[in-house]
C-alpha cells in the first residue's frame, strides 16, 4: 500500500513512522514545493509540486497518485487542509483515501472565532474572545476580562502574529497594524496537546493520547510529559462525539482554576505528534487498517504517563546537484 | 581525555559531534540545569548543575572538572560566556582549558552598541544603529536612515524582543515597553553566517565556513547552503586579526548592496555550526589539538560549494523514572 504525504516540509518523523510502519510492504511518496523541505528526503520517492494555491495543484496530485497506486493521502499543513478536504470526492473517484475531516469540520477549525461560539452552543467552556475591540475595553471596564490579553488573527496559524497586550493603547496599536484580529482571554494555567484518532469507518475516536506541554517553541511543543487525566479525557470524548471529525486531529487545551476550556483543533497530526507515537499511539497503524477498509478497535491504546519528550534539531544535508532539476 | 560541555540544552549535535572525534578516547559530559535538556542524554555521563547565576556554580563545575579529570571546557549558551571567561585562569590552575575567548572581548560581543562603535572604528562597514531615538527621527526627517527599522535589546540574545517598526508611533511605543533598546538600519540583502576557529595558541584563524542563510527560525538558521566567497573570506581574516578572540565564534554578516556589514559575533558554536561539521569542517578536532597543546595548521580546511543544510525536529524520550535524583 503506498502512502502520498503533502507538503512534508520539515516533518521527518512523520514521515519515518510511516515508513517503518509499511516496513517495505509499500512506499512513502512525499510532496513539497521547496527542495529545500527535508522531510522529502526521507521518503522512498517525492516530487516538488506547484504551490498549493496553483490551479493545477490538485490536478497534479492526482496524476501522482494514479501513477504510483496510491491508496491514502494526507497534508501537514493547515492551508493546505481545506483544499484537500474539498477534493475529498475526486481522489475517492480514483481509488484514495484522504485522511481527513470534511471541509465544514476544517473550515471551523480556522475560524477561530466562530469555533469558540461552537464550544459554547455545545456546552463546554471556551475562552472569552472578542472581535470587536470596544465590546472589550467596555468588558474591561466592567472588570470582567483583565489585562494581558491576547491579540491573534481570526484565522491564524503557528502563533504567526500573536501578541500578548498589556493595555489599551496596545490592543489599538496592533489593530492598526494587522486586519482580522480577535482578542482573547490569557490563560495562566497548564497546557495541554491531545492527539486523537478518529476511525473514519466507525466514526469513534480509536486513540486519545494526553500531553501537558513544557515548553512551547516557535508555536510549536518543544517539551511535553504524558499523562493520564479521566477528567480530560472524558471531555475529550464528548466534545469529538458533538463534533464531526475524521482520522487524526490535535486538540490545544487550557486548565485554569481546575476548569479546562478547549482552546483550538488542528485537524492535522499536530507538532508534538512524535511523542505519542514514542508512547506507543501508533496512529500510521490505525491510518492504513482504515484505507485497506477496517475499522479499528475502540479506544485500545494504552501509554505509559510520566514519559518526557524534548525535541532537538537534527539536519538534513544535500548537495544541490542531487537535486531534481 | 574528557571534555565537559556546560548548558548543552538542546545541542544533541554538539555533543555527538565531540563523541565521534573523541571515539572511544575520552568521556564527554555535559551539564544543565534542567534534566528536560536533551543533549544530556546524549553525553557519556551528565550532571544536572546550580543555574548559571547561583554562587556556587564555578565551585561545582570545577568540582565535576576534576573528580573527572576533565581536560577541556566549553559553554553552549550566551549569558555563561562572561562567566566562563571570567573564570579562565580558575580552570587552567586545575589543568582544564576553557574554549572562550577573554572576557573583554565577550562583553564586547554582547554589547551590540559598542561593537557596532568598534566595528567603525577599525574600518568596517557598520549597520547605521541609535540608542537615541530623538537622533534617530531627525535622522529620518533628513532622509539618512528610512522605516522600516529593527528595534531591539542592546545586550540580546536569540532574537528576543527583537521587532521591526514601520513609524515613529511604532519605535516610540516600543521604547516605553522595554528598556535599553536600539534602533538599527533593516538590512535588505543577503545573510551570512561564518563559523571560526581562532587557534588558542597560533591566534591564528585555523577554520573558516562560510554559508548563506536561506531561512531562520527562532533566531537561529534553519536552512542554508555552503558558499565560498573570497571577498568576504578576506573581510572575516581581517577581522579576526583585529579582533583578539580565541577558540570558537560565528558571525553574522549581511550583503547590501553588494558591500558587506559584520552584525554581530557569538563567541561561541552557532546554532548553524552543524553546517560546517557536516561539510567537513571539524572544529571539535581543532580544540582537541589544542587542548593537547598542539597548535592547528593555518586555514587548512576546505569544503565543497553548493552544500545544502535543513534543519529538522528529532526527539528525545526519556521516563521520568530515569531522571537522577
Amino acid at each position: 500500500m503506498n502512502i502520498l504525504i503533502l507538503s512534508v516540509g520539515t516533518r521527518n518523523k512523520i514521515v519515518q513512522y510511516f515508513k517503518k510502519e509499511l516496513d517495505g510492504n509499500g512506499l512513502v511518496i512525499a510532496t513539497d514545493a521547496s527542495e529545500l523541505a527535508p522531510a522529502l528526503y526521507d521518503a522512498d520517492k517525492y516530487y516538488i509540486v506547484p504551490r498549493i494555491d496553483a490551479d493545477e495543484y490538485i490536478e497534479t496530485i492526482k496524476k501522482i497518485c494514479i501513477e504510483n497506486n496510491v491508496k491514502g493521502i494526507l497534508s501537514l499543513i493547515d492551508p493546505e487542509l481545506s483544499i484537500l478536504a474539498e477534493a475529498k470526492q475526486e481522489f475517492i473517484d480514483i481509488g484514495v483515501t484522504p485522511i481527513i475531516s470534511d471541509l465544514s469540520q476544517v473550515d471551523l477549525c480556522f475560524d477561530k472565532y466562530l469555533f469558540n461560539e461552537r464550544l459554547k452552543k455545545l456546552g463546554f467552556n471556551a475562552i472569552r474572545s472578542y472581535i470587536d475591540k470596544e465590546q472589550f475595553f467596555q468588558d474591561v471596564e466592567k472588570g470582567i476580562i483583565n489585562y494581558p490579553v491576547f491579540v491573534k488573527p481570526i484565522c491564524g496559524s503557528a502563533s504567526i502574529n500573536i501578541s500578548k497586550a498589556y493595555s489599551k493603547e496596545e490592543v489599538e496599536f496592533l489593530y492598526k497594524r494587522y486586519d482580522n484580529l480577535m482578542i482573547q482571554e490569557f490563560m495562566n494555567g497548564k497546557e495541554f496537546g491531545v492527539d486523537v484518532y478518529i476511525d473514519m469507518i466507525s466514526n469513534k475516536p480509536t486513540a486519545v493520547f494526553i500531553k501537558e506541554k513544557l515548553l512551547m517553541r516557535a508555536g510549536e511543543t518543544d517539551k511535553s510529559v504524558s499523562v493520564h487525566d479521566k477528567e480530560l479525557e472524558a471531555i475529550i470524548i464528548k466534545f469529538v462525539s458533538k463534533m464531526e471529525f475524521k482520522g487524526v486531529i490535535d486538540i490545544d487545551i487550557f486548565k485554569v482554576n481546575n476548569k479546562y476550556y478547549i482552546s483550538e483543533v488542528n485537524p492535522r497530526f499536530g507538532g508534538g505528534y512524535p511523542h505519542a507515537y514514542e508512547c506507543g499511539v501508533n496512529i500510521p497503524k490505525l491510518i492504513m487498517r482504515n484505507i485497506l477498509g477496517y475499522k479499528c478497535d475502540d479506544n485500545n491504546i494504552s501509554y505509559d504517563e510520566g514519559i518526557y519528550m524534548m525535541k532537538y534539531n537534527d539536519l538534513k544535508i544535500i548537495n544541490k546537484v542531487w537535486f531534481h532539476e
